[in-house]
């Protein structure tokens, strides 16, 4: 109800600011009995790390996950896992000049007036550091549904004006093997140089992420409301710097016709097409789920920029610290992480009601 | 948790099929004391409506809404409403083809799948006749929201390969005066010439529809997972047929760069540009809300196509009935309900914490 | 959030007055492909029904229960039921005389300070016509508990000063045979005795009521706020007039010692003693549940009362209609639905979790 | 959803075993800008604090409470407070013996059931010890109540067949300066002395706790379901060991007659009497709430007792270990922390619906 919880039945209530003491989270509904292999967990959590490579912020955080309860002789428990991961990087120096300024298009403005106190340091809660536990609650459920046999791949397909199309030739396996996180390492390239060539400008970049995922039963979503795709959206939605969602045809769509849309069916009960993403009636029909992220330029840029303080009052905010120039490469497992949470989420929702 | 309610605060939970007695719902979480007029909501009802129009489907259904609960002389008395819309228009015959066929694109097959037992009158619970109880509890919000000073204009802006640029002149005055639910006359014709066309081919097509919300208060919206535009992008894509959601600069920020992007303070607290959509780290921070849905082509098509049956063998699924050649006209309506009923209840949220 | 649902997985959303058109409610959550009596529905909530009895309220209602979505070809669909119960007896004027006055006990004060704005009929939502629409859902869950093998036994073990303690005999047969709902007839003939005595008088007297629960799974219960019987006691609490709940060995426990009141476990898992009354940990162990719920005294008497109106002026209540002088006989399908209403949404929450 | 999570709009998160790292929580829903007392917290955590007395458990822990984010500058942040208290009495050795065997009347046997797997240290999540989690949010609720003027008062009022009738003086002031929190100092010697015998057999006791809330203001508790005492009577019974809730006339209100439990308004609005307990019709009236809690004698003995293992053999327990012969001191300020938690969210749901 107040914000911080995601999910029903398999959930992740998370706390902690930029700079505040650490950050954590209580994941509550894992199923008891699993082997959880928590060094999988903080490779996943390496994965958003800052200072992994040159084109993104080169702050030191080494992103430390400590799990403080639900798990006991290497097995979950069915209680709930708190965990926890220290702040180390604490340079509040860096902030004081946006004590009282508010940063064009961050969340000053905004949290002040809801609030009516603001932790200024590092844009406290309103940080993306904030997603670092959901990465560690989406590895989790990436586990469990590993043992279940559903995957989860996701990767940048959009830079700027560079993107992804259907021509280009796509290869998982190089996905990890550039900074980018690209599935074409020839579009990867340019898309590194793009980058570097923004943060030269001290400017930033929007970007696009993909997430397929394979492997999924027939019959996970719930009409009407809790239709599986509306609570991917709303998950992808809730990560800082989205601007928006589609799946299956997406805006594509809306220039199609029904009868070149239609996915029809074989005998085998796979479609020929799949321009449904995986999802019919907000319930999935075991084709691959796939949809894309829209991502917003970062609003931290290099640039002096016109902007007021608190007091209404003119003032020039400079352009500071460890930025990434592009969000895209670090959001990539955000995404994965928020989507195996949803995925969970409903296969457990699902199965509760198959009882007879 | 079972999918059939949206809202924290204020609720609403929907119950009805096509072709069974009734279709309504119970809103929770009124406030008190409100003076509600049952026939607003009823002409909003009938925005909705079959048979408005040459180019939306014909079926007759007058869609009469009943209050049977929670007002009392004329106001609301912070009980539950309970509503009813009697289904009239039951010709169960026109269904008897697809008893056992899946139509392509629909969800036949996956309720088929998850349920065992599915109500095959009319798409049964997956028909789009459910948003009818969407459409009377949004109108209920609206009025409310009309009173705290916040207004909701909802237009179609894309049909097919007809867009609304930013060059184009927007009438709001004229968006109930064309079938189409242009804001603009010119297109509006043009829109409604490619829906007659698409449904002489026995086709149906895509489109697109835009949501502004003016007046609204800063800080509605819950970080970090209930962010304002995480919610609604939710409400959005349980709509039947929608595939996409963007707010602000949505898709089109991929290819900004964040000097650009930005939006600058000016004294006033206002911004320059609204890139952010007036929601600023999931939290409104004053400027208009805006917001793009896209839905596909309607999936029934009067062409007959391959499928298969519950049995897995071929069969031709013949099109038949009368149905929309394309969704938006009448998604208008239920977008401007779900929109409403995202922001009450987020304003409800928002005053619950503002007690000192 | 609003109060007028109950349930997680399997939940209920109700609305209506005492005096208004209709009362009802939404039973969301309901696994599909069951095939449901609904005249078994009917006969639970003739149960509940005033005029059954000379020791009863002699209201006519014939409170007849219409379902309007969610069962096809007499089985459920998994979609949300929709039910309705029309009120019939609305004699409005009997109640034109507490339109400002608060009467005693009731909840007329209450609402109008929080409303603002109350229905005066009968006491609107306040009312325990409520329940009925409690009773139906209860009686849906009933039934698909009885497939599971759980069965629900419910009867008044106490009214005034007579009470039936572990000496007496108990015939669970002979619970509907008499108008008290007792399990033993002499023990019923005197309470129907003093219950005649006290309706005499024009004054009114309260009662307890058993709820025993067999054939339950070892294993329901979620810690640690969602301890299977911190559910039942919520559920129960929450029925009009009940002022406690105990289960296992209640509030006689408080003198126990641990050695007197530890359950010893035998070979067979099954425990030698049930002080526990089923639960431990908040999770069943197989053996019966058992809980007792208090009701106080009808707060409305035949005499008349001095009390104030909206003005705070000195009124005189009297007193008027056809009320009941003992609510528990009329409480015991209540208990009864609202038990089963936990016990399968807690088994749908623990079958969510048992996917290895 | 998964059990772990108490309140909607103001609620508390917990996680974490007897023998674990550390127990903990998250706090979400937090008004801002409100000056929180940290050490306070701790006062009330030490009442709960084991050693405290000598007629309570020895065990040694510090139980110091670290504060990790929503709090800046002294003040809370609106964002959620996550914090933490180290294990650090972990003698896991004290229970190997358990490991295999299931005692009476614990969860032990449940759990294994239930999770397939199980943290036998000390009873893990079962353990009281995940109360104190407890403790910390509702003495931040408590800080909050304070301001607004609510205040919950606390006592023990039974112990075994020691109670606290209605001719006893009560003085508040001495709750804290005896160990046993009796606000009667002849009877809490009494009580005491009762405990010491109780102890020195290797037995334990029963009892039962007051809680009393004044300064309410009139309209807190959502009809239907979520009826003030309804939520109170959860909170309660979610409470390690707890066996019955009672409020106002409780159990004794079964007895009485219409005519005498009937509570008359005066022309201020207070009632003559109360044994409405300050909640009419589930919304309070402004009179003092009141409500009594029954609690079983704690399941651990220091005596031997006939058991079985996990497969089923017969097994002897022996009683071993630091514990609480009688639970109820330790209980006071458990149940003064649910009690605040539960008025506080119903403060904030109610202001939620002031609107107009």
């Amino acid at each position: 109800m107040s914000g911080n919880r995601f999910g029903k039945l398999f959930s992740v209530t998370t706390f902690g600011e930029s700079h505040g003491a650490a950050i954590g989270g209580v994941i509550d509904g894992v199923p008891a009995n699993f082997v959880l292999d928590t060094e999988a967990v903080q490779l996943e959590l390496d994965k958003r790390k800052p200072g992994q490579s040159a084109i993104v912020t080169q702050r030191k955080e080494s992103d430390v996950v400590t799990f403080l309860s639900g798990i006991f002789e290497g097995k979950t428990t069915g209680s709930p896992i708190g965990f926890m991961i220290q702040n180390e990087d604490q340079k509040s120096k860096d902030y004081s000049h946006i004590q009282h300024a508010y940063r064009p298009s961050h969340a000053d403005y905004t949290y002040d007036k809801k609030y009516g106190h603001r932790d200024y340091r590092g844009g406290g809660r309103s940080s993306a550091r904030e997603t670092a536990a959901r990465v560690v609650a989406g590895a989790v459920a990436k586990q469990i549904l590993g043992k279940i046999g559903i995957q989860i791949i996701t990767y940048v397909d959009h830079v700027g004006e560079i993107k992804l199309t259907d021509s280009v030739k796509i290869d998982i396996d190089c996905i990890e093997n550039n900074p980018v996180r690209c599935p074409n390492i020839e579009l990867a390239e340019k898309m590194e140089a793009l980058i570097k060539t923004i943060r030269k400008q001290g400017d930033t970049i929007g970007g696009a992420v993909t997430c397929r995922i394979t492997g999924v039963p027939v019959g996970l979503g719930e009409p009407v409301f809790d239709k599986l795709h509306a609570d991917l959206g709303k998950a992808m939605l809730s990560i800082n710097a989205v601007k928006g969602f589609e799946y299956g045809s997406g805006f594509d769509g809306i220039a199609m016709r029904g009868s070149e849309h239609n996915d029809e069916f074989l005998t085998s009960g796979k479609t020929k097409s799949n321009f449904s993403g995986g999802i019919q009636g907000g319930i999935t029909n075991g084709e691959e789920i796939y949809f894309r992220v829209a991502f917003k330029p970062v609003a931290t840029i290099m640039q002096d920029q016109n902007s007021i303080d608190d007091k209404g009052e003119e003032v020039i905010v400079k352009g500071r610290g460890r930025h990434d120039p592009c969000v895209v490469p670090r959001a990539v497992p955000i995404v994965s992480a928020m989507a195996a949470l949803v995925i969970l989420d409903h296969y457990l929702i699902d199965q509760s009601k198959r009882i007879f």
